[in-house]
């Protein structure tokens, strides 16, 4: 991940260079109808928000991209494929973040996702051999922590729908949580992403705190919601802010 | 409905065929982006998932399609309508949700809903004339429990908008709710769906229970949200589950 | 404005009239699928809702414009382009509407929406050169106001997100709100009618106060909630209702 890192400050090497390019995710009829829009865009968002160093650009490529597949924007996912590629996000990476969030965002997002995406990985020599399979071998299980996180879902919903209680454990905690071609973090990331995407604060508690444990700072997050703001709308992120403050203070004791 | 029940008991009599039917929903494009998720799907949601007992496949294919529906995800609408017309749900009664579903989701995810559908009807010879026409004999109302959610309603919200309870009360409650060709029983079934798709649990109380009155069972409603999981994506089921508690809870006493 | 009203009251002078106007956005497979659907379209949405005198004809396509817009529905939203237009609606306010609704519900949503919006424009001789540029005389600022929200947000948010304070305040607050193309009247009602579309009743207590202080009625405001419920789904306007009622018998005191 490092490496790509230092790809993407290449290419994003300067804040010019990175509008130029997040530019190219502005279709043009926005100039024709809009052109106030069109100044937002390009003075705002692409010239100073994506520039923006409290979080990286192959990090805002990768929200952003979790973001629009949450809200099923596939017209222009390929063009924010291309981009996340060029910001230092593997194909791998790609890979496991529409896999992760067809289980939380839903199926039909993550496929449609993948429909956007082919033609993309094809271009560039992206084959299904490149990219994780079925059964890698898995990061080691945090135990003392999916015990609890399994009794307090078992205990709160078992009478409802075992169905449920037994598909998180088994598909999701102990099988993709665990898939290493996406590190903790940033599975993290794109689910907090999702969760304030699909307006869903009432979600984010515990997966917030996940990602600040898997490494996701404060200053991360915050320019996270920041970002967001534009991708999602302003009110999703005024919805996301209040559990965001109760996170960030309830690590500080 | 029983007749396509028995239908739908032959079409998928094994789980096998069951999970290669379903396995028609899933764009080729999965397998080159994402081979894990093409594992997910096949192994997890179609081999196992569709084919649990606790809901019948006919009840999954209505289920899903109706979540689809709110979602707005026609591009691979057709495709769940073919199942679900092969599962046994009939044309009316695929025509009768999107009706439903107008009111309850929004017009424009019905009316798209509709130019997915069209074709496939064509296909297979469906015309308008088969279909339920604008004023069909209507089922009896129950009116206490209509005078008491009118009384409910309007107590609350005549001074906030006297159209919203005349047109809930005309349009809905003494006649889209009692069109006869779709189960009451079902109607709440898609609404509760559409309600859980739509990330709405602040609304499912009263549908929930109306669905358990109209004859869904527990099992039934327990087995839909875990379905509903893949489709709509799990956090939607997260925020739905505590809700489905309080009124299995409520029903027990 | 009042022009336009006037010119709108032409053109939707009979219900008739106005009925077979708002037909246009009907897809033709309604009727092949779903008879009744189209039915109640024609008779109940059509003929009746939109003929309601609580709020004009070019609110509603206005409202209606934005609801579309934040529910992603490009499919259809060149039609509705047109029926807004015809209604009164400029095509200054419609440039200044998806402006302001990338920032409210998501930039994604809005250049969907231009794109849809464009072969429009362009059939009827909207150029660019015609449209609200970036950098407009701004309308005057409320200071008292805007010191009391900026107090509010920043003492809530800063430890949180500072970016979010800034751009909200910099972006918003001193410079889209008081672009003058679209009425401050106008600007809220779009964004309550993106806020009940998105389903964010959460946010709208501070917006809907905002409109009625800008010019709202709360005969128009009723009426946007009865109209809305056939465009964003019943269960949408059945969470705001609450809060709009809340907020109409705070403004009694």
């Amino acid at each position: 991940m490092k490496r790509h890192l230092a790809a993407s400050a290449l290419v994003f090497a300067a804040g010019a260079a990175s509008a130029q390019e997040v530019g190219t995710t502005l279709p043009d009829a926005v100039g024709r109808v809009a052109p106030a829009l069109q100044a937002y865009s390009e003075n705002g968002l692409f010239g100073k928000v994506w520039a923006g160093e409290e979080l990286s650009t192959r990090d805002r490529a990768l929200v952003t991209f979790a973001a629009l597949t949450t809200r099923h924007e596939t017209q222009n996912l390929a063009t924010f494929t291309e981009l996340a590629l060029d910001a230092g996000v593997t194909p791998a990476e790609l890979s496991e973040t529409i896999t992760h969030l067809a289980f939380y965002t839903g199926w039909g997002n993550a496929t449609a996702a993948a429909e956007a995406m082919a033609p993309v990985f094809e271009e560039r020599g992206i084959a299904a051999a490149d990219l994780p399979g079925a059964q890698p071998e898995l990061l080691p299980l945090d135990e003392e922590a999916e015990a609890a996180r399994q009794e307090n879902v078992s205990g709160n919903y078992s009478a409802v729908s075992q169905g449920v209680v037994d598909n998180t454990e088994q598909m999701l905690f102990l099988d993709l949580w665990l898939r290493p071609d996406l590190a903790p973090r940033d599975r993290s990331m794109v689910t907090v992403a999702a969760l304030i995407a699909a307006g869903q604060p009432e979600q984010m508690t515990f997966h917030l705190n996940r990602a600040m444990d898997n490494g996701l700072t404060r200053e991360e997050a915050g320019a996270m919601l920041s970002h967001l703001a534009f991708y999602a709308g302003w009110p999703r992120v005024f919805s996301a802010l209040p559990v965001a403050r109760d996170v960030f203070e309830s690590r500080e004791n």
